[in-house]
This record gives C-alpha cells, structure tokens and sequence, in this order.
C-alpha cells in the first residue's frame, strides 16, 4: 500500500487501550513477586531486535508502557526493516514497571512484527511480478487479539479485508444454499426468481442471495459472493455483486477466467466489480496466478502460523 | 426496503445481550423495593398499544423479560401498524420480574417503534411520489443505543447506514481539507498531484482524500465524498469515490447535478458510482428533491427527536 | 430550582467516564479510516449551535474530548439560552481526535439540550401561570443515557424523579393489587388488615403494600402511590405514604381534590404529605391543573420524544 | 422489621449476578488444579452450620451454584437461628464444580449471618427495653461487598438505610461548613440568607445547605441533617429537613432533646420528621439512649468487623 | 516476614485500579446530591487514626483520591502502629472530591489496617514464644475484596498464601476422596497404584491425587496434602507432597508427629517438605502448639471477623 | 504427561466464558448481514479436519457454540492424532447461528490443535531419546488467549509453566542486578550480606534476590533463578531456590554442570531442586541437551509461531 507506516495509528481508535489493560492483567492476576524484589528505582530498558524482520506494532508497545508510567523512545520507525542485533527503542521508568510490562510489550511486538514480515515479502513477491493488485488478509485472526493483526497487514502492505461480519458482506456457497432453501427467507427475495430455483442450482440462487444481502447492508455495504464457475461469476455481478472471488479455480482457469469476466462485462458497459483470488498462495506459485484482471489475492497465510520477530528487553538502572 | 420484518431479528448478533443487562443494572442499581412489595406469584401483563404506528424492537424486548425468567408470546408482528388500543404480546412470569423488566422493555420499544414509524411515513411519503431510491439514516444516535436506533431504520425501511467510523468512509470537508494541509500525511499521498494542492482549493485535494482513504480502508470499503459543487463531484467520482453526496444544493440544482453526472460519466463508460442528497427532507418538501438520477436520500430526521409510540404494560395474576 | 446551572456539574459521579469510553468505542469499532485521511495536525473546531434551545451537556462534552487528549474552551454556560448561529465553544486538540469525538459529543449535547429546552418552557408556561410547585421527570428515559437525561432535567429546571427502582418507591395499582392477592407476602404483612381485604379491593389492600413498601425501603426511603380516587388518597396517605400521586382525575377533579386532601388532613394535624398529579400536562393545558395544593406535575413529555437543539463542529488547523 | 424473611429475596435485581461471577473468578484466575484431580463424577455436598448464629445469604449461595451448573436443597429458611451442628443444606452437581464454589459460597455466607446475627441480637435488646423504633446500619461495607451487607442487614431486622450517597442525602457538618463558605455556590442559595452566614456559624449555614439539597435532590429524596445541639436541630427542621441525627449528645441529651424537638414542634403543627441518634450504641448502653422520642438508632457495630458464623461443605459422592 | 513494609506495595499490579472504579461507583451509582451542595472550591482533610493499630492499605487509600484529581501527603508510615488520636494524612483536592471518596478510602484502610493489626499480634505473641516459622492465611476472604486482605497480611507480618485455587494446589479429604473414587479420572493415574486403592482407604488414595496434582500443575506448582495420621503423611511426602497440613491433632500429637515426620524422612535422605497446622490458634494457645519442626501455622482468624481500626477524614477550606 | 486428554477440560473454571463472548463480539461489533441472508432454519455442519495434527481446544470450541444455542457432537476426541480429510464433529443449530460462531470457533481450534501438535512432535523426539523429563512451555503467549495457548500445552503433553507474574516468581538476571543494586530495597534483605555486594557480583547479589522473593512469595511460590555459571547456581541452590535455570551453555555444558550441581549437593543432603534448560531447542537437538540430570527443558518454540491446523466447517440445512 502506498501509506506511510507512520500514519497507521492514525487508524486506532482510543478505544484499543481497554484491550492492553486487560491483557497487562491476564499477565498479573494478582501479587507481582518479581516486582517486589526489584523495586521501583529509576531504570532504563534497550529494546533489542534479535532476529530479522519487519518492526511492526509501535502503538500497542507505546501503550503498554503508558499505562505503567513509562515512556518509550523509538530509534527505528514502525515499518522499518531490521537486522539483528538492533537496538529499537529506549524504555524508561520505575524498574519494576518496566518488567511489569516487558512480556505484554514483547509479546505484541514479535507477533505484530511477524505477520508485517511475512505480509511484506509476499508482497515484495508480488510487486516483483509485476502486479499492482491487493493483497489481502482474512478473518482467520486469534480471538481477541484481531487489531494487532490487522494492524500488522497494514503496516506490511496489504489489505486488512475483511475486518468482521458487520464490514462487506461475504456470501459463500453455505450463504447462498441456505438462502435458497430457507423457507424463513420466502417473504424477503424476489418470489419470481425463487420460483425457479431449485435447492441446488446455486446459479439461480444467487442473486436471491444478492439481494437479500443488499436489501440488508444498504447501499454503503459491498457485497462478495464466493463462485466455482464462470456461470456462478456471471450470475453474481448480474446480480450486482461488487466483488467476485474465484474459488477452486486453477492458476491457468483463474487467469482465463478473469480476462473473460471483465472483458464481456466491460462490453456491455459495467466496469466496476472487482476479481480476487483466495487461497494457496505463497512466495513461489503467486506469478502464476496474478494477471492484470485479477484485482485481489487474499490468504490467511501471511498472519496466520507466522513465524514472530524476536525481540527482548535489557534493563538497567539510570 | 424489501426485506420481510421478521427476520431483521437474524442482523442482530448475540451480545447485544449485554447491553440489556447493563440497561437492567441502570434501571434497580441496589435494592428493587417495588418487587418485594409485590413478591414472586405468577403473573400475566398484556403490552397495550396506546398510539398509532409501527412495531419495531421485538428481539430487545424478548431480550429483556428472557434476562429475568420471564416469556413473551406476541399477537403482532414487528412491522405491523397498529391502531390504539392494541394488545400487542402478553408477558408471563414471576410478578416481580416482570414490573422488574417493564420500564426498560418499554422504553426501548417505545423509541423503537417510534423511529420505525417516523421512518415509514417519509419512505411512503417518497414511494408516492414515484421514486425507488434508498431512504438512509445517519449516525446522529443515542450514544449507547445506537443498535437499537439502527434496527429502527430497517423496520421502518429504510438503510441504517452509516453504522460507525469503522464502516464506510464518509470524507467531508474538513476531512478534505485537513488532508491537504496536513504534513504529517505528506508521504501518504501522491507527491506530484499534492505540489498542485493550495490549501483551499478543495476541488484539487479530494483526489488527495479520496487516495488515502482508499489506503486504509482497503478494496473492501467504501469511500463518500461530500461535495458542494459539480466540480467538486467531477473530482471524486473522476478519484475513485462510490458516493457523492451534494451538500448546499437547492432542490432545482440536485436534480441538474445528478442528472448531469449520471449522464456526462456514462458517456466516458462510469456508472458505477452513487448520488446522495441530504439534510431538510421532510413529507412536505421530499417531492421536489428526489428524480431518477438520485440514488439516496439521507436524514437523521426520522431517527432523531422523533416522537415515541406510547405502549403499557398491565399486569395481573395468574 | 433555584440552583446555578454551573454548578450541576458537582451532582456528577466520577463514574460516568466509564460510560463515555463505551460510546466512544460504538462508534469507532475498529479501524478509523476518516482518521488516516487527516492525521494528527494541531486543529481547532468551534462549535456552533445551529438552533434555538438552552445548552445543556457540558460535562459529558468535556470528558468526551478530554479522554482523546483534547480540551474544550466554552463561550456559554451551562443552561444559557441561544440563538443561532451561536459560537459556543472551541475544540482544540489534533484533527483526527476531534473528529473521533465529534458525532458523540455532539450526540450528548444535542440530546440534552433538546430535553432542557422542551423542559425550561414548561416549567416557564408553569411559572407564568403563578404557579411555584416542582415540574417532574420520569423513569421513561432511553436505556443507557439517563444519566444524560436526568442531568438535563435539571439544567431545564425541573426535578429528575424519580432515577430508578432504588430510589423512591412508587405503588402503582399493579403493585398494590399484586400484593394483596400474593400468598407469598401473607406473612410480610399485618394480617388483621390482609383478612378484611378482598383481592378487587384496592382501597383496602392500600395499607398493606404501604406497610410492606416502609418494611423494605427502612426510614431514609419515601413511598408514593399512585390512586384513583379521595378514598384511595385517604388510605395511602393515613397508612403513612409520603406522597399521592392522583391518576385519572380531570383537571377540575385534581384541584377539588388536592383542596379537599390537604385541609382534611391538615384538620387531624397532618401536614408533611404531597401530592402529585402526572400525565397529559403540556403548555397549553397546564392552567387548568395546578393550584396552590398541588405540589407537583410530573410528566416524561420533557424528556422523551422531544426535539434536538442543532449544533455543529466545523474544524480548522491551526 | 416486619417483613419474613424468605422474601426479602425479592428485593435483589438480577444484576447481583455479575459481580457473582467476578467473585468466582477472583478465586479460579486460571486453571484449577484440584478441579482436575477430583474430575465430574455427580456428587453432593452438605452444607454445615458450625457455630451457633442466625442464617443468611441464601440467594447468594445459590447463584454461586447455579453459575456452574449446581443445584441446592435448602433444610432451613434464611433468617433462622441455629445451633451447631446443623445440617443446613445439600449441594448437588459434579464434585469438581462443587469444590470450584464452595470458598466463594461460604465466604459469603459466613459474612452475611455474621452480620444479620450480630443485629439480631442488638434488635432483640433494643425490643426488651420497650424499644419499637428503628436500627440502622451505615455506608461503612465493605467495598464491592455491600450488597450482601446490606441484605443482611435486612435478615438481622434492622434497616440498610442509607445505601449509598445517591439515596437520602446527608448533610453533615463538613457539607454545612463547606456550602456556606463556598464561594462557587453563591448563586445556588438565597442571598439573603447567606449574607448572614459566617462562616463558623453553622447553625446559620444549616438553612443554606439544606435549601441545596432539596434543589438536587428534588421532592423524592429525603435530606437528615447532623446536629451538634438544639438549636442546629431546630435550624434543621425549621429548614425542612426530614430526619436530624443528633451528635456528640450523651444518653441524657439525647432523651431530652428527642423530647423537647418533637414536643415544641408539634406544637408549632410539624410532626412529620425523625430523630435519629448514632454512634456508640451496643446491647449493654442501649437502654440509656432509646426512648419514645428517638425514632432511629444508627450503628456500624453491626455489619463492621463482626464475627462470622462457621459454616463448611462435606462432599461425597452419589 | 523480613520485608519492609514500604515496598510491599511493589507488589501490585496496575490492574487494582479497576476494582476501586467499581468500588466508587458502587458508593455514587447516580447522582451525588452531597456533592451539588459543597461544591468544588480547594479542600483539605486530616486523616484521623481513632483507635491503636497498625497503618495498612496506603496504595489503595492514595489510588481512590487519585481517581478523583485529589493528593495524598502521608505523615505515617504504612506499617507502623499508631495510637489515637493520630494524624496520620492530609488529602487536598476540590472538597467534593474529598467526600465522595471519603467513604470507599476510610472503608478499605479500616479493614486493611484491622487485618493488618490483628495479624501483627499473632506474629508477635509467636515470636515471643521462640518460634520462627511463617504464620499464614487462608483463601476465607471477603469475594471482591481478597487483594487488599491479602495485602493486609503482608503488611502485618503473615504469608498471604493461598491466594486463589490457581496457586499451589491443595488436596484435602474431599479431593482425596474424589480422586480415588472417580472413574473419570481412571486413566489419569497410575492403575498399578489404582488396583489395590479401596474407596475409602484415603492413605492408600493419597498417591493417586498427589500424582494427578502434579500432571495437571507441573513442576512449578507445589503441591500440598491435608492429613490425619502419620500413616497419611508418610503415604503424602512419599508422592512427592511439597507441603502435608496436619489435621485433627491436638498440641501434643502435632509436636510428636511433626518431629517423627522429619526426623525418619531426614534419615531416608529426604528434607524439602514442610509441615503446616492448621486452625484453632490464638495468642493465648501459640505457644502449646509450635515448634521448631512445625513450618507453618495457618489460620483465617487473622484476617475474618477481624475488628476495624478507625479512621475518619475531618474536611476544611484551604 | 500422564493425565488423559478428555479430563484436561476439568481445569477450567467457569469464567473463560466471558472471554468467549468478547471474541464473539470482536467477530460481529453490529449487524451480521450474512445471517440475515441466511436465516434461522435447522441446520448441521461438519467440522472436517483438513490438515494432519492433534485435535485441541474441545471445551472453547463447544462454548463458542453453547453460547448461541448450538450443539456440538464429537467424532474424535480430544488429544486425538486426525489425518485429513477427518469428518471431527457435527454441530447443530439455526444455520444463521453456526455461521455466526464458525470463524470464531475454528481460529479457536485451529491455533489450539497447531500448538498440541508442534508440542507433542517435540515431546515424543525427546522421549525417543530415553528423556522423561518435563517440557515446558514460557509466558510468551498471545495476549488474550494465553488461557487457550496454555491449555494446547497440556494437551500436546508439555508442562503449561509459567502462567503469569502471580505463579512462581521467576529471577533473571535483570532482577537479581537490579534487587542488588535498588537502594529501595535495602532495608528489605539482608545488610550483612549486601554490604559484599558489589552492584556487578550477580553471584553475591542472588541471595539478595531469593531471599527478597521468598519474603514476597511465601511458603507456596517456587522460586527459579536464572543462572548463567556453575558459581551462581550453587548460589541459588544454597539461597533456597526451588529451580534453577542454565542459561547461556552449551549442550555439553549443560550436562556436565547438571551432573555437577546434582551430584554435588546431595553430598551435603540437598536433593530437592530441580535443574531446568531454556532456548533454542528443536526436535533435531533435543538429544545433545537432555540428561538424566536434567529436570526441565522449556521453550516458546512449541507454542509461538506455531503452524495451525486446518479445519473447516461444512454447513447443510436438516
């Protein structure tokens, strides 16, 4: 993306600091015995970088420390690309505060730094190919912990699609056959059209889908249907659908079809629907599947299982 | 909207269970020294319908008597008009819950209904004179109770949009401006069109908004200009906004500057973008500003200082 | 009331805080794309009141801004009436912080000084009228905001009574019926009144949830009841109630009665009782149903359903 | 008091649930190490009185129980005297979640008998010495606990008055001090009053301070005043205050002021308010203090730092 | 214990703050009528000890009037023993900020310092009596309230141990019992062991808990056994029982059985276990039941039903 | 470990519950629009294991569902090795529902499988090599989700160690510099022995720092010291520490020093401290660290960064 990575805590709300404190209080329940034994003397910690990678997560780590009443001061930019051993940021306070949030701190910032690393180098894969489209992460994001990573895709490059149920609507084959044998549904689609659909003819029943997710969302919520045909593809943005994704397509059929969508769509005038691609993507197969047509590749692989950056804290006294 | 009412109850997730129980904790903080007087014998109250209009709120107002043990078994449907005095539903369970339940159950269905109500009258009111646009709310809500308020929209048909901040993009102009201006966002935006930017110039800095917002929000949301003027629109629409919303224009000048761009951007092959109009419509004057080439009509006036539909409860035992 | 506006503001817990991060939080859900767009410069945004009303809200203004780092200078009091367009205040703090507020600030402000609005000119009409007894709220509030409601209530000048199910009690027939047919409370109650009561017999079954209502509430709790008729007023007010509340009566009615209770009782040397009359009251009827030995209207008309006072933000750098 | 104490129960909103659930996860933060040793096999536990006292907190214990799935069998009514060792109650469930309640189940119940045993006893002195007036307890709980003593409170047969600082407002010598020498409130109170008022003169000040209070607290909520001599009590009525609590008075003092207040001012046609006496009391002195007069006795000796009555769970398995 | 006082508070976790948020709104849950009538011009208070006793709970004190803008100047030390009537803070801040934390603080140092007080009594009369083992509490504290109790035994000189059921885990008869008679649990345990172990043969039973403590605890967690004969503690320290709590001893039997425990052990080479007894001590019995084989006492009577040390807070204008 | 799978759930208490329903609400902040497409009619989905690994994190999965009404039937159990495709459960509900708890439910299990698989491959190459040791996991957990990372450990067979600040204090070498060096602490430990310390003499100072520790933590809480040369481990040891830590050896080092420090301190009857091995462990080099007199080998690697397990959910109507 073309953003500074600077910028992106522009992005949270003040809100995220409810989510620290819990998690400062998951790490201490109750008594903090290492704490007693340190002291609150005047310390100063290096936050080191010890393995290579990408330093993602500065506002949480910032936060951390301010709910301790430590202040931290950065000496590389969220974004910024490391290589170890490098000192990042100086933590100043009480000793024992610093400790008190050394683990919460460190622990956002590995995980953090380790998708924007693994995001990064798709990307830079992608780039590398030639193609100027989204890369995109999914909802399969750990409970609780769903800002930090998308944050993290942010700061890597890519496209934190799609944030939960409440952002674009996402119509997969469960969707789209449950609507179409749903009889709570009769009432809210087209009864013409439903006539005609079958329980298993997902063609026709997705613009029942489409619609049903429109009259919903409104007009300012996009809607994705999830097709395994060009006939699906078809049956989707006639429908009005703004983004298709090809699902079980191989490399070569994705290329194809997605020159054959926008190109028959764009002669009879609609030009604005979107193409992604899901799935199976790495650093190695991506040329094959990206052509220009395909507008969106997304895949859990770059925050999902990803290796984390390492990093610690080493205190001393001031 | 063409959505039956019934199943607007399935938008709903799952927690906003715990806002009812906070609103329960506002209404009987310590002692509920009302429920000792009356005590736990099984009871009976029938919901009466005092005024005219919509039923709306049906799923909160389950929500609440199932909090305390109680059931509620329904004689209308969400949706459904009524003329005074109706017995809508009639609550059963313990005395004490019940009158425990029935302020907070009411108040949520009186405002409830009373925004549905609000809301079918200018969506009728505007069906009559022809148009087949989208009737959308704003995010002008009761801070807490905005879900409720939203549901209210969809019952009384039209879109609740805009949820939150973290939904579509909505740049006005102090977004634009601000963004043009602003030196911290200098690298987030193309360099090349910013050195042509002074800082009034608005027409020339909406690119600038549009660019970054679509950064950050990703192919998978929206992004709505507000503009004052058809030069100020060629600049949105012509940067990739989904919406153009016309602001300060009189009712003569919407309907020239919708069928204007609607006609000169389907002449370059545009058409996917949408008009809206808001601010003043109201039953009386909404004839003169709506046409074909208008997509979307937005006003917190029919969810905002609107009257209540006045409901009771009556309780006997059983 | 005779109190300062200005110093309403020491009637509020620190608590409501907790609130304002909530809202806050329903706003701004997860990412803050409009945020991004503008950054962090220094702005500055007055706030305008766009229509007449009385100002109301300023304590919930300021913690909304002061929890994103913001400060807020104010042109106006507190309860000040104004006309538009009227400077009332100015924001300053970085521009997408202001932003991040300015929908629920504004949704507080103009909520609240809807109701002290629609509230000051009833209370004005009674005044007019000569008439010095105490204009009341109700519990019919919007869930989760009443805090704001009964605080603007006060700005307006009336009294927020009752706050909720732990303050005051209040018998209403429902209450008082149950409790006579309630075999459960056979023995919270004095028998030898409980055996002359026949379950239709609510002028008899006054004395026992009277009695049951002081068992549980203790001294420090004033018990009101709800009656509908002088022999229903008599049995509350001789088993000790601290107020009757006259419920179906005519405007004519009410002051017959009021007359008649107050001189009875004060005959037999009993004087500390008041006497209540809610429901229908607005400015055009309220004339007719206060005198001198009605102590106070109590009426959810200045509270529920009321229109908004405008009021924008329109920001600037500074 | 008169009430049976089976239904004080009614008095609890559902909401004491909450901090029910926080109190188990006070003791179970993370895992459960016995839990695991002791697995899910059905078990029964039974619950036994071990040292003489009055027994109180059942719905509490309850609810510990029912939130993991535990039923219990209740053998004797709360508010029942008993003497060691009693069997009291059987709880059934699977042995692990019987042990996962039971500290936080005994916790509160020994607490809460300590205390309804404690005031039983000083009500039951105070009825031998011909006493029919009032106990009260104070806002001295435990923080986060006061529900629980204040119900108890409730079991004991005293009053829980006052619950919190938004019930009955009080005024002491600190408020009536500060009111008149506070400059932020001159315009809250009559002027012409307060140009007498120096600021030592308390008795002068009373009228101020308790005119204040009635403005913020409107007609529902009563106003007691703490007084120093008889002519701060008759400042005190005169100003309409519903209840005095007369201070630093010896045994003597008290009975003569009691019944000179409420002699000179029935005979001035004012009957209507209490006198309350606090501090020091205890079932040896009581009988000096108490008389006809005095219509409240208020003491922390009864619910703080009073000893707890011994109960304990014995498993087995079904 | 050897600490110094002053540090214990390097024992807390930020995370305390929450519950004295919670604890302040239990005390002011709406409106604080007190608070309109003193209003917020610059106060003072003394912090007054009434009665003899040591100081503790000063974090929690200075954390509640810091929540409310208001300093703390301690002219005590915690820890220290105090006799009245003793000046032991000054707390400045607006006066009505002073008074609305007054209570919430003086009820937290109250019990805090009575516990702490109560404690300090026990450890000394122990002390003098020779012995230098660790007196130690128990997991009987108020629900909600266990970090300041707790806290208070540290400051009097005991170990807080247990704190919750995720500490070191404790197997008492119940668990024992329940271990070896739950099918459940069959393959978690050593089935060699399990063949020969009869309901109802605890000794025999003891090695199968102790085995699945510690597979669910790990190496980090200790384990301790509740037992009643030497044949029950042999069969405990032979599993690998860290610590064996002697039940149902008399003084006598404790002494003897605690030096024939470690001296047999000791000869087979075995020397890390502790020995604890538990319940029924007081300073008049310590002495008969210590010694120097004897670890640990244990006993709630330091830290339940323990009575106050009072404190009040005299307000003035600066 | 020995403990079976299927009883690991027994460690649980009752409140990860409320994490639940947050994740949920992470998943769905408003409206779910997908749900509405699909309504509530009956429905089954099949969750099919689609990669090979150890199925984890059955109690979360379960309650994800439990909380919007769905059931959940097992096909294999918990701690179960699955090949792919596995048909694993069968989840019952409204279509609308499953949906709603599908991603939240399988990023649950996905990262709880992922971990019980990565640790249970490490587990068994250490048990290949003739080691019965124990394998510990570290706090380096996902905040939030540290309760469901530790319970994979468990499953996967490693030692959960060490959950959070409040268990066994742990001593690095930041705390034993910084206790030495802290002049707030000096009245806590002992002068004697501090007057030799010099601030850079880790080994003189960890006395310092187990003792303070012990103090802090009492009789229940392990102490761990991290030590980096045979010197400061026998300082530890003969300071009283339960564990030490060998950090900054080579394999070899690390099997020589084990065997020094165990033969050498049963020499003086000192048998109960247990030697532990951190960092950079794998299934490769396993074999050249453990040794019989190694106690522990613990490592993030098991349990951060780990791959996932892959699952879906296969919904069909009934």
């Amino acid at each position: 993306m073309a953003a500074s990575h600077g910028a992106l805590a522009h992005l949270l709300p003040s809100t995220y600091k409810r989510l620290i404190a819990d998690w400062l209080e998951e790490d201490c329940p109750s008594f903090d015995y290492g704490g007693f034994v340190v002291g609150e003397a005047a310390g100063e910690a290096n936050l080191l970088g010890k393995s290579a990678g990408i330093v993602a997560g500065v506002p949480f780590f910032d936060e951390v420390f301010a709910q301790l009443g430590c202040t931290v001061e950065w000496h590389v930019h969220e974004g910024e690309a490391i290589t170890p051993i490098k000192k990042c940021a100086t933590v100043r306070g009480p000793v024992r505060k610093i400790l008190l949030g050394e683990r919460v701190a460190l622990n956002i910032l590995a995980r953090c730094s380790g998708i924007a690393t693994k995001t990064n180098a798709l990307v830079s894969a992608l780039r590398a190919h030639g193609w100027s489209g989204t890369l995109a992460g999914t909802r399969k994001t750990t409970p609780g912990f769903r800002i930090v990573e998308k944050y993290a895709l942010l700061v890597g490059g890519a496209d934190p699609h799609r944030h939960d149920l409440s952002s674009m609507t996402m119509l997969k084959d469960n969707h789209v056959w449950a609507c179409a044998n749903n009889n709570a549904n009769t009432t809210t689609t087209n009864k013409n059209v439903k006539a005609n659909v079958s329980g298993n003819d997902i063609t026709a029943a997705i613009p029942l889908a489409v619609h049903a997710a429109k009259a919903a969302g409104g007009f300012s919520t996009k809607v994705e249907v999830e097709v395994r045909s060009i006939e699906e593809a078809n049956a989707a943005i006639g429908a009005g659908a703004d983004v298709v994704m090809l699902d079980n397509f191989t490399a070569e059929e994705v290329r194809g079809a997605a020159k054959q969508l926008k190109t028959e769509w764009a002669e009879k005038g609609k030009r604005g629907f979107l193409i992604e691609v899901s799935g199976g993507l790495n650093e190695s197969n991506a040329a094959k599947y990206v052509c220009e047509d395909v507008d969106i590749l997304s895949t859990s692989s770059i925050h999902q299982g990803t290796p984390i950056v390492d990093f610690s804290l080493k205190v001393s006294l001031r």
